[in-house]
């Protein structure tokens, strides 16, 4: 016998004997054979927190046994701890209130807790998936509760120690190197100097901004809808329910999460997501830029910039032997602009509710949850295999800081810019030293010049 | 005579006679006859600004003269108060640091300084444009200082404003509408009831999240570039001269401005305003949401929802007599998707600086100041020629909260969810009343029913 | 015995010996450990179909011997077939011209055919994976080339069918309800009348347009880029070698596969994906009027538009007893926005090629073929769940149409639009029929008016 | 006396003496103070030409007197002209059918008109702005047919020249520069070589495919909803007028305008502005990496790449003298950006379509002209300013070629991929050249190595 029967309220289905979830599972993997995404295994781990946490509320106001909410717990915790997941074969394109992978979860915890009860399972015996484990609750505010509890997970476990690890990275090679001075390229030419360490430093600086936009949007993110059941008016819950609840959660998660100020807004919208991930693009857009500058820096060997020398981590091509590429540059920009087009996604998503409820939950939480773990992922492998292994190459940087010609700009304040602008162009036009340009045209004397134009004086203000 | 010559390093160019630009401002114009979008005049505006601060600053330095920092003062001011938008002709398709639009401040100011002196325009003398009224400066930490002093006026004048102004309508038609009970609908199906000011609530909180989310934004944009100059160093600048330029600029706006804390990243990257837009992403997120909302409520009127009747502003249609339409909920939602594409502009535009400058600075500026226009101006439009006068339509919402059949959810803590759905199903299929399916059922007793199932008794948590 | 050495340029590394990947791989999984998502299969099996038809064209012009060629060929085949999927083990965030996986794919073939040979395996001997199976071959032209292949096999045997299924249905459906006379909705807002298989025509002429869209963009997808090898060149080919490899390719697939007609514009540029997914996208947009038009005609059951009945697949609610959702609508319009913001990304991604090469050439294929395999499903799910099953609620619809005040447009011609608009808003204000209000205004004959007031008559042109 | 009274179906208001617009502008005007961004004039110039096409049409087929129909085509011609282009102050964010533009186009040609008999203005007669000039349309077909006939003027009569006008200008290049042979890059790296002309061929290719995508979508683009009137169905319109009007507008334009397949289809989706725009971004794209290219190749003068010569059309910076930049790549890439975002909310707002009419007409309209405008007018400048005076710096080109180690990849065929890399790495350690490597390594000799690498004879196939 390799199958069970489970019913729902539209009749019997067949169920693996193997699995735990029940009828409405089945029904879904039926009705909605569409692409190969799973729902986010962070989501049901998610929702086995809330569940336990509403399982204890529930006992502790009086309305659930304390048996079964035992065994609820107990099930609940299986599931938290990545014991079940093979028992969660959803896909993200179902309901898109994700009322079908609130019931995978009811229904595998329900199973689970009859198997440990000694009952049979399907019978709903003695912990019913609807009346018991989904007790004071709906798939409308549980859901939308699991994904402010994986997202604020994932986010400070996984996104946050990345942003840091790579930052710190990348500070004290600013450090190590703050004493390099170097040519500074705008609009890719050739500009007035700084050094290596103070270029660096902007890309410390854009990290930590990231980091800080990202939490000045949190406090939507600790709010959770949980308490608000169909519609965002708590129908079915004790007065004190959502809020205990919410301490629950807080409490077995270490996440200050809070009941929240509007459950009607929780259900039909996802805002919070949408303000959350533009600082996620934040993140994405500044990895862009830092990338980039990595690799262009390393460009070459012999034909590009070449002020970097990145580490080689692998054979670069099938058919170049011994090239070296920017692999890790590679893989983070395509993460960014994989994060620029989940933001799209998550914001049109999101624009979409209607009335008590917004139906695209399911491809939020999934396109949230992607970006930040792509991102972590990729930030981590950017800092390790790449950011800690960066060197100068001090030769090419020592030589292009003497060919430039934009070490004139020092001369602005002493002769002008109309002046400056004529050596510059006389040097650039007879391939000579600014030097010899300054000296040909008699604009100042060879003294004041190398006064003047000298770059570890050019790379800060002065008096 | 109509034109005069003007003369920048490049050589001499014809100029219009009336007009205060010089050689670079007309050479800009015919290199990039490009578009209808001209640099938005906030932009111009907020570099007056910061060019009287400098001149204030590098006075205070000792860094420019008396009457020279006088004359620079009484141009910029002028061009501050509008007086000279006329003379800013430039396109937002131009060089990517917005040089060409500094230069066109600057030789603006510099001609009409001249002017006031009673000199002779174009001859640089005694205000010169670069020497002068650029001094300590670069287009590329001015064009950013311009773009940020921009967007915090437009967001603290305009765009906040607007927020508040909608939010407080619809609040307190929440709390008019607070006792009018009506179905609820999720997923565009009936659901259980709650109350219109519950449900407007929703609204008035998505408006107020998202103007949280803004405001976490601000503290990125209140940093100013000014005084990084070419690169980021402050090359060119006095050691003060950073931090009192921010100052003298936060007290001429009146906003907390401070110096940036790094000034290669304000250079070479937007990344706060990748930030700050997802957060007005939010706010257009919501807006479609609302808009949606009450345009969908305001179907009809005789074959829609029409629970709440809108005010007809204007005759719907140029064929069918009578008809009035949801108009401002058209414009807003129309806005919402301009921000949104917006967003994805700003996002890439961010992403692709290189080195120690991003290129994309007009078209950062130029999306960034229209979301906050348009959503500034269409909620406010929203709010007056629509929100204003919603009402609720009573018979209907009588009508439809009699009928629905998901009163039977009050059901679930009586007899479960298995029964509760059968009463449902039933009624539904025989075209009863939940009562008259319950009591066919034989599921519980008309005292029971009557006792448990009413609507007013649905729209919160109870014992 | 669980691992074996195996080498590259770099050295020696660890490999499961029950694994046929090599060094290359190997090195791939530890640098880029990100994300879940691994390199899309349909890639890899178009990367097996490539070294078979290079592997006979090479042989053919006598670059490579006929034994090698046999065994390329059979290990090829095991890996087109999807018998070796398990030795695939890279992720999409790796080097940005894929070289990574076309190693993997060359270590997979090199090692089967060696264990075919009974060689061992590492040893490259007697099948080499760079010297032979990467035999006139980069990474640059056949990861690329691997992109076309997919994509033209997923869209022709996936998504077009897909597109046909549910345009069929509908099709149907049109003509089974195109004497069914309802009312028109503009706005939101009732207009005339038109027959329900006229609105549903609407949905079949989007997809047809859709379709029509696709193929319009067939011509650059069968265009391949081997034989351009590292930048385009074709340096070590034979100069037959590219049209022949697209001929053979072309025979094996039974697509029209052409050689590219500039091989650098198909490595340093992916824009044929660009205009293809923006076809798709159109496909996406029109999935999202669909589903939305579907949805909304069924809402209700009671106290919404309630014209169409869908087919109850499942249990609506976790809390709400006897609720049916338009729960194949949401996963459809989830996957519209997915595919939205797919476009998003591959805009990005393929804008940002440098000089030979574009490096994003991953991310594009994964979002790519994740759009066409969600949309393919999506629609397939749709028309079987959903659409297939749609009845029309004719009570429902005769009702609205009875009610509707928009009928008033058939008296433009008659007594102009000022005088229609009275009739209209009379009738709106006093809650009265048409007929009543015309008559009682007195502006035309009760002959007239039943004469002309028609829906059966409104619904097309008439003398 | 600076205004008159004028009346529509609300009742009267007051209008600027001067101006042609009625009542309907003059309401519209007040109810949507949004934005800066006004209705495209190119829609408005599409409306006169249909509304004199309809006029036509209308007489032909005995509806409209024949002095009536020439007064609405007298004015509808100076409308069309751009004479009365003053007369249109409405703005994008108004109702999302774009009825307000619409009748802002009926009341100046019906004002216009009665002036031209001798008329009073707002009194409807002789000419009736619905009655007469809307005569046979609604604005839900004309808003569409409007959109499209702009559209394709603007393609045919704009972009598609501006593509051919840089392709052109690149592919004379090309030609002129294809014995230059130069190193290739991949990933930024050095990589085996091509010839200057081989490079910028990839870019003419791009501007070619990019072309070719937007005619292969132009055949949706020339259907015109007109006819379909109020919903689809073409009530109150006779049975010859929307093929005989359509054909009108062909005649009229010059272009293959046909009466849409699906009329149904064409008020309520613009689907076939997604798939044009998706071909538009095509171009956009390719613009970008060709515009990024070209500043790449010529970054420096003296720390870059160096290997083109820029025109400099203006001073480059306001602080450092002499340094010219790529503005107009700059310009070009910003306008990429632009595309992109416009990109996205044209398919955001084509997917909002509701039963019989989609309401983001005028965002839509206001996007895709834009799109099209900058992309026109940013190539022709391109083209004009940069490409036309791109010239090789031939120093730079060959001292890469020589120093490249990537020659070694013609070794490949002759010692195979592992000794042909030991080569290169030796090379690379040592900063030896690869003649050098090879012969200290032993791998070939002399004669043979000479005889091999050769970059002339590196650039293409060879047998």
């Amino acid at each position: 016998m390799t199958s069970r029967i489970e019913t729902d309220s539209m009749g019997e289905i067949e169920v693996p004997v193997d699995r735990y979830y029940g009828a409405q599972t089945a029904r879904s993997m039926q009705n909605f054979a569409i692409g190969n995404e799973f729902m986010p295994i962070e989501i049901v781990h998610a929702f086995a927190i809330l569940k336990r946490a509403a399982a204890e509320v529930n006992c502790d106001l009086g309305l659930l046994a304390d048996d079964k909410k035992d065994l609820i717990v107990a099930a609940a915790n299986e599931v938290a701890e990545g014991k079940l997941d093979d028992h969660f074969p959803l896909k993200v394109w179902q309901t898109g209130s994700g009322t079908q992978s609130n019931m995978n979860v009811n229904e595998v915890i329900s199973n689970r807790a009859i198997e440990m009860a000694g009952g049979q399972m399907g019978k709903k015996d003695p912990i019913h998936p609807n009346d018991h484990v989904n007790k004071s609750q709906s798939s409308n505010d549980t859901f939308p509760t699991a994904m402010h509890i994986a997202a604020v997970q994932e986010l400070v476990k996984r996104l946050k120690p990345a942003i840091v690890h790579l930052r710190t990275i990348l500070d004290q090679k600013a450090k190590q190197y703050d004493e390099i001075i170097k040519i500074g390229r705008t609009h890719l030419q050739d500009a007035t100097p700084l050094s290596l360490g103070q270029e660096m430093s902007g890309w410390v600086a854009q990290l930590d901004f990231a980091l800080e936009a990202i939490e000045a949007q949190e406090p939507q993110m600790l709010q959770l809808a949980l308490g608000g059941t169909a519609v965002g008016t708590g129908l079915n819950t004790h007065p004190e329910y959502a809020e205990r609840v919410a301490n629950r959660i807080a409490a077995l998660t270490g996440h200050k999460f809070v009941t929240a100020e509007n459950k009607f807004a929780y259900l039909a919208a996802h805002d919070a997501f949408v303000g959350m991930h533009g600082a996620i693009k934040q993140l994405a857009v500044a990895a862009m830029k830092i990338a980039n500058d990595v690799r262009w820096l390393g460009s070459g060997p012999r034909c590009g910039i070449g002020e970097l020398n990145l580490p080689a981590n692998e054979p670069g091509s099938s058919i170049m032997p011994g090239k070296v590429n920017p692999t890790q540059s590679e893989a983070l920009t395509m993460i960014a602009t994989q994060v620029m087009g989940n933001d799209a996604t998550i914001g049109i998503a999101a624009s979409q509710g209607n009335f008590e409820l917004n139906v695209f939950k399911p491809v939020i939480a999934y396109n949230f949850l992607q970006s930040v773990r792509l991102l972590a992922d990729g930030l981590n492998s950017f800092a390790d295999n790449c950011a800690a292994g960066l060197e100068p190459n001090r030769a090419n940087i020592q030589n292009h800081l003497e060919q430039s010609l934009m070490l004139v700009t020092a001369l602005n304040q002493k002769i002008g810019y109309d002046s400056a602008a004529k050596i510059a162009k006389y040097a650039h036009e007879k391939g000579t030293s600014l030097r010899e340009a300054a000296l040909t045209l008699d604009l100042l004397s060879e003294v004041e010049f190398d006064e003047i134009v000298r770059p570890e004086k050019m790379i800060g203000p002065k008096t």
